[in-house]
């Protein structure tokens, strides 16, 4: 059995994901520390705020055993689902696993619907709002988890009941069913899933059929115009990633699944460039994507606002997912490059230290005087969400986490996502040590090999521009070259391979058209984006105004060590003021005062200190010359 | 009578308004052309959409003379309100003001209370959702249509039902009542208008008990959080202007009018403390405030982007009516400044050229690409809204807008506005050529005068360095002097001055920590803020994005003529592209390559052509010095 995304025989596809158990990581690893982490503090905390937060009485008042009033979102029974997931990939708490599917069977209708907001004082709404109810999305991912039960820890009750509720969709929507669609894609990727887990055809035809009938304005225009849930173009040819961030990648999700299930290349097609149009402009230096809170939406080219960046933790999720599913069926190295910027920053950033607390927008920027006082945007992370979505769905992407690090062919294995542990290929077992990406190496040593030739294929992200390969200490291969690093051998135990991308530190700039951060720079190492707290700004400039520190990009940029293995030290300077008027003549500024060094700290580890000011972006100093302000 | 905002003899007040005739405009002029276009177009446009959206009908069912369903918002009743108090302050439509009022009697309940909302299904429903039923928002603008329709028009029936419900309010509010407040704040500044018309001091003492209510948070969290109605902090402590911004505005115009009623030196205090805090960091350059769509709010300090800019027309027609009621009690032209920033640029662009479409929300830019096709985001005005609050508040702004135009004290008058007319204070009659803001110069001459000596006293903006003043040919003063310059004497008829405000063309830099437009600059001349716009671009550049244009700072900025009087023309460049890459290695920039000259126009005048991307913040050409992108 494998893990998310498992595409049949038959399949479109370069690239096929390992057993589920394939890879492991070592537990004081990175990843391996996060998903240690994920079991032992973010799913007890999760399943507590199910209980806590009313998700699980909404469903017992449904069997009869409870009789509190519905509480939550309408959608709140994914939570549970998404949980379930979780637990069903990472092989914890199976007792709960149990006993919620042993609920959600009793829970059941007899016709397969089951949805805790509509089967109480709401029946006579079942279906009635497909566009605001949820329904179909609900029922994604009860399939979700069951799938995951399924193929991970194994729960066939759920892949019962999760099947019952597809058969009524596909009696009830399917060929011969009304022509409509859900406001909130994510059944169709869901029912590829069951479709490949059970081989039964029907599921994988509605899933085309939800794809081919959306695009036509069928859902109205909502709140936000049929934009908001990609309903005002079909996906063959829409040519821009709009709307609704989590919705459009769950829908292109759904759509890969889709072509590379019936070869459908245009399809395929479709869903690369709707993808490379949001990479292209409109995504964030972390990977995240969304640049509105009004409707959690894209926004326009270019517009990305690092202090209202939206960039919700559940489409960098989606992202994540669709980019894999891409991987697949492409085998281009870029996607695996897209998953390891979203995972050590727009994804990680979104899990406190403790594993208990969570982002759900990710900004990056955070002023002196935010106002955190409302979930919207607060200062730090909190424990859960009227809307928790995100919590649960990262307790799943962790607890899958090791299924997207390698894949294989026929002729070998690919590593995508380096974590310190091992990797088996049936006879292949490679024993992985590494520290990235704090650390430019890893070491490859073969545990175990099979007597033919394989090719071991290892992944030079598009960011390293010197990559150095040895096999058993000679140099294979050295310069710039991303994508896949083939090496082809009859293996032996004890070869060891080792992997060497330089990760100096980085100065980036945005395109000119992302107005936002004209004239600011990143930092970056590695796969890392970093950025500037309050928290690390020494006493020496303790008077001065967060937001007036500017970089001088002349300094080098040394490395230091603190919250994290490897911090960075800029030489900030700070902006003499010319006036305190919010808008004045432009006139030549004076060169930037010095300032100090200042460690700066990867994103994903801001926000578990005195809350305060943050930013990734980072004026450039002033050089005394005629600019602006 | 007066205009909008009479203090009574008692109050506070440094300058006093002059009787509602007392001003009249040119309907050749810029103001009055403005107030013809309100009266000829858009107040029947406004009128034919109250019918066509339900509004009337809303009200009409309440009485049994229609039996649709109720439409619209929930304070559809406000819009009613607004364009009566536009009818009254304007004197055009009587039979219509008359035919409303006697409606309003009829749907009157018999203790007071009007509310269509709440008055056929959901009587038992009323005052039960004060932070959300508007039910007192909607009685303010009940109370400040009456007032006008008392001081202007004249409708005593009118006045007779605001009285009704004001009473209603007194009883059920009053210091023997309900401690409770209203979630939109509006009712103050009208139940002290009320005052001031009837010398009712319960009305006062009402919307004085309101304000000391406030900021308890009694309202509770709603849904975002306390400071969105500003009820997180008692005004007399609070120092920073937040959350809704029409409500934010809306309460200090009420605290304004409490504090100069009841001599409360601390309340004003307050009011202009929140005021300056927000022209410190949360206003945009045309004088639009809040930056979120998400909660129409002022947002953090500095956060200013210009393409998200909400700076929702309402608030700038609420900053407007504050700074008078500030320059009213204090005399401080900085207020007055203030009004003429609002209503030359965020006020005066919200609607079309042909006085029949309007802005909601006014951006600062719109991009190459942007999806107008939601009404939260349109890229034109549009004819109406679902939340039609802006039409009529414009409609009513407008036709009182002489009436802010100058004022008087007890040794003379003081003209603030200026636009060609005629001004009569008493014996002491002025006549005003000018094309100001078009051309520098506004000649006065005396049509006639009073015996006594009287002061004269004219504005020179703050952003005039250079202004001139003549009396009868002879140089009185010249130079950098912002403020009003009095002349005193005993004037004549025949006597003419000139005041020659220096307008050269202007580059302005933002504060640095607004980041969103960093190594950027606008272009205004006087009072007035410029923008590029598509349709302007010439076909040397037809292939350039728009986004790729950058403005050359050393070159003179010569004036044009076009959709505008004066347009200004400066040298543009075109980025010279290094990569397509969102994000990249900083690199050194080649210098942009040569443009065009390129027609600016006035900000306010921007949407009246083909569909396009517009910008007020320009940015500066890269020089070919190492900078960002």
């Amino acid at each position: 059995m494998t893990g998310p995304a498992a595409p049949t025989p038959s399949a479109l596809a370069a690239l096929h994901p390992l057993a589920l158990d394939a890879v492991r990581f070592d537990p004081d690893g990175l990843l391996g520390g996060w998903q240690r982490r994920n079991a032992d503090a973010t799913l007890p905390h999760v399943i507590e705020q199910l209980t806590t937060y009313g998700n699980l009485d909404n469903l017992r008042r449904v069997t009869g055993d409870a009789d509190a009033e519905f509480t939550g979102m309408w959608f709140a029974d994914t939570d549970v689902y998404k949980t379930l997931e979780a637990l069903a990939w990472s092989g914890t708490f199976p007792e709960f696993l149990a006993d919620i599917s042993a609920l959600l069977e009793k829970a059941q209708e007899p016709d397969g619907y089951l949805d805790s907001y509509y089967q109480v004082e709401r029946r006579d709404q079942q279906w009635t709002d497909l566009g605001f109810s949820h329904e179909m999305y609900i029922a994604g991912h009860l399939i979700q988890a069951a799938v995951a039960a399924a193929r991970g820890a194994g729960s066939p009750q759920l892949v019962t009941v999760a099947r019952r509720f597809a058969d009524l969709l596909v009696r009830r929507f399917g060929a011969d069913g009304d022509d409509v669609i859900d406001g909130h894609p994510e059944v169709e990727t869901a029912l590829v899933e069951l479709y490949r887990l059970t081989g039964h055809g029907a599921y994988l035809d509605l899933a085309r059929r939800f794809l081919d009938l959306r695009g036509h304005g069928r859902l109205g225009d909502g709140r936000f115009g049929p934009r908001y849930w990609q309903d005002h173009e079909p996906l063959l040819t829409a040519d821009e990633a709009t709307g609704h961030a989590v919705r459009q990648v769950y829908l292109l999700a759904g759509a890969v699944d889709v072509a590379v299930e019936t070869q459908d290349t245009a399809l395929l097609a479709a869903a690369e460039r709707l993808w490379d149009s949001a990479l292209a402009s409109k995504t964030y230096l972390t990977g995240g994507q969304g640049s509105r809170h009004k409707d959690e939406g894209f926004g326009d080219p270019y517009e990305l606002p690092p202090d209202r960046a939206y960039a919700e933790t559940c489409a960098a999720i989606g992202s994540f997912q669709l980019a894999w599913r891409l991987l697949l069926a492409t085998g281009r190295s870029s996607y695996a490059d897209e998953m390891e910027r979203l995972l050590y920053n727009g994804i990680a950033a979104s899990t406190a230290l403790d594993g208990r607390a969570f982002f759900y927008s990710n900004p990056l920027q955070l002023r002196t005087g935010h106002d955190g006082s409302h979930e919207d945007t607060p200062s730090q992370r909190l424990t859960w969400y009227s809307c928790a979505c995100c919590p649960p769905n990262l307790a799943r992407l962790m607890a899958s986490l090791h299924a997207y690090a390698a894949t294989s062919t026929s002729a070998g294995v690919q590593i995508h996502l380096y974590g310190a542990g091992t990797v088996t290929a049936e006879s292949f077992v490679l024993d992985v040590r590494t520290s990235y990406p704090w650390e430019e190496t890893i070491t490859i040593s073969v545990a175990a090999a099979p007597d033919q030739p394989r090719t071991l294929s290892l992944r030079v992200p598009a960011w390293c521009r010197d990559a150095r390969l040895t096999v058993n200490g000679s140099l294979i291969r050295a310069g710039a070259q991303s994508g896949y690093l083939p090496i082809t051998r009859t293996w032996k135990a004890g070869d060891v391979v080792t992997l060497t991308l330089a990760m100096p530190p980085r100065l980036i700039a945005a395109h000119p058209r992302v107005d936002a951060v004209r004239g600011s720079v990143a930092l970056t190492r590695g796969p890392i984006v970093y950025c500037l707290e309050h928290a690390d700004v020494p006493p020496s400039l303790s008077g001065v105004p967060f937001e007036d520190l500017s970089i001088d990009a002349g300094s080098p940029i040394a490395l230091g060590t603190g919250i994290a293995p490897v911090t960075l030290l800029p030489t900030l300077r700070v902006r003499t003021a010319e006036s305190d008027l919010l808008y004045r003549p432009l006139s030549p500024d004076g060169p930037d005062r010095p300032g100090a060094t200042v460690p700066a700290i990867p994103y994903f580890l801001w926000a578990n200190r005195e809350a305060g000011p943050m930013r990734v972006w980072i004026p450039l100093a002033a050089t005394g010359s005629s600019t602006a302000g």
